[in-house]
């Protein structure tokens, strides 16, 4: 019996799709062996890269001067290839700091030159996304950075910030391909594929060309952009396994109506869960009504205790991964594409008896 | 139908552990979940982690005192790691040039220090391992590097060198779990998954505790084997799913008699095909017969037609990946633990048939 599983990340992944990987885990069409055991370098493994990058740029709608990158480390490598990559003529960036992954990335951005704050959310525990405007981004930086979807607090960037023509980089590890965006207005897009995509390992990068090569010798050579991009994501032996369940993701979202249709069912999903919140007498939402994430649902009773016999008893119906994240507290739902909506149904249907019987 | 496949990695993987992996693939255990779909943070997963480190532990013999890491980034971000993070106190690396891999580690140390090569057997095109003797690790050195076992060339250090005091760090990639080791001989032991152990994008990282601290507080956060190892390898989602197939893997060596069981079985595979090719008429190995690799074993017949027309027709009997690397030519049989001795055999067969039809 499987459980629904509202895990942050890794998290829960479309049944279909481990339904066809269980199904090719032996032997991958006519190739004879697992998709693991293939060499990266082969015509097979080539097949299967090619046709994610392809899906994924179908899906996204990426430009053609823009290169993607199936690289390692997490979101927390990315923290640190970019400014190493892209801080070099002002050394200097521009953060949005709206919770612990903006702090991450900025730290590790001051390895490499300044670092300015323009904006940040920590006066209310990041519950949600700071005003900003032109003036802002007037000063000389090398580019501006956002978290665009916070995975802790449950905010979302709704709009872009104005940065003129600055370069936009964003770490979208808990909200790619959960709604259509524009890439071009960005210089590089970051994620984990551990949220929205496939099994952990695995990390996307969409750069723009032109923000390629300005590295310096010193940079280590896996972490120059264009080590990667100029070998194709293949300058050694990349996460195979992962670009494969990647693959296999992209080509579900493809057959089930893209990114829009994806998009529309996690507008309702969501709806329905912070209607719930908004109408509940026990539960409520701890984020900005204007800056909630279609992705991360954090909720609170008020009550620490009853919090906890609310998660203790909900795992019992076989709702898991439900606690919130220990700087909000509470409960958080991360509802992803993969997560059904009724898996969302069956939540609210428990929140409600709870609250009854509370 | 599953070929026999002498990739060099990513590479075959024992078939019991897939089948435990295809069975475990839509839900592990009680856990009503895949193991690609687990929080890293979960008691499940910490289960799994857990385990895989013990038996790895139990498995090569490694003191209290050593750290076992599950990174990411493959030996080529190890070629980074080790120098920012040990290159410390002289400024200095002692490297012996076996070949490509030696070659690409001994470039990234020159980014963070002086490196002396104190053998190379770039004269024969790495047929062979250099001799060494004590004093060419007499001088202040932070450490020692080899590339115990070659990939490419199918060489092997069947004897370590005489590094008195030194701190050695072995790139065992190719090697690692295929003999018996004494972990203590070494500061440092890393090696990419994808050759011996399980899927690509899972890095093994053995470390001596007390190399670990001493990298500049410039050196990217994720590069830091202080990071790694106050986290446990959990500072950021680690490959998860990648940790859990070398875990089946480290399981089924434990439950097939460990490394030395594993030992005896491939020195009889290597034995059979080296004297195979010792009394060929046609075909012959390209190493010095005391340097040879237990893993990968080179040969060519010397016309490269001859050798194309081997590999294809081989390829319709279902033995692939036969071909050798384009710097060394020919073919190379990539004999991992996994691969059985029937495969050997097979293997041996066919290159009869082919000698005598030739």
């Amino acid at each position: 019996m499987r459980v629904i599983n509202f895990s942050a990340g890794p998290a829960v992944l479309p049944e279909d799709v481990l339904k066809k990987a269980r199904n090719q885990l032996l032997t991958y069409k006519e190739s004879g062996m697992s998709v693991m055991e293939m060499s990266h370098r082969s015509a097979d493994f080539q097949a299967i890269a090619d046709k994610a990058e392809g899906d994924l740029r179908t899906l996204m709608g990426i430009p053609e001067n823009y290169k993607v990158l199936f690289l390692q480390g997490g979101a927390s490598m990315q923290f640190a290839m970019v400014p190493l990559n892209l801080m070099t003529q002002h050394k200097k960036a521009i953060f949005i700091n709206t919770g612990a992954w903006s702090k991450k990335a900025i730290a590790e951005a001051k390895k490499s030159g300044e670092v300015i704050v323009a904006a940040s959310s920590e006066d209310r525990n990041f519950a949600y996304i700071p005003k900003t405007d032109a003036a802002m981004f007037a000063g000389d930086a090398d580019y501006v950075h956002i978290t665009q979807n916070n995975t802790i607090y449950g905010t979302k960037f709704n709009k872009l910030p104005e940065i003129g023509d600055k370069v936009l980089v964003s770490d979208m590890s808990s909200c790619i391909l959960s709604e259509e965006i524009d890439v071009s207005d960005y210089g590089i897009i970051y994620a984990g594929a551990q949220k929205n995509i496939g099994p952990a390992g695995l990390t996307i990068v969409i750069i723009r060309e032109d923000l390629i090569g300005n590295a310096a010798d010193s940079v280590p050579t896996m972490l120059n952009y264009k080590t990667q991009a100029d070998a194709s994501s293949m300058f050694n032996t990349p996460p195979t396994y992962g670009i494969y369940m990647a693959g296999l993701v992209f080509d579900y979202l493809l057959e089930n109506g893209g990114v829009a249709a994806m998009n529309r069912i996690n507008i309702q999903k969501a709806a329905k869960l912070y209607h719930f919140l908004d109408n509940s007498s026990l539960f409520s939402g701890t984020v900005d009504e204007q800056d909630r994430s279609l992705m991360n649902v954090p909720f609170v009773t008020g009550d620490a205790e009853l919090d906890k016999k609310f998660i203790a008893q909900a795992k019992e119906r076989g709702i898991v991964n439900i606690k919130g994240h220990r700087s909000v507290g509470g409960m958080r739902a991360s509802i992803y594409n993969a997560m059904p909506p009724e898996g969302v149904d069956a939540l609210i249907a428990f929140m409600e008896e709870f609250e009854t019987k509370a």
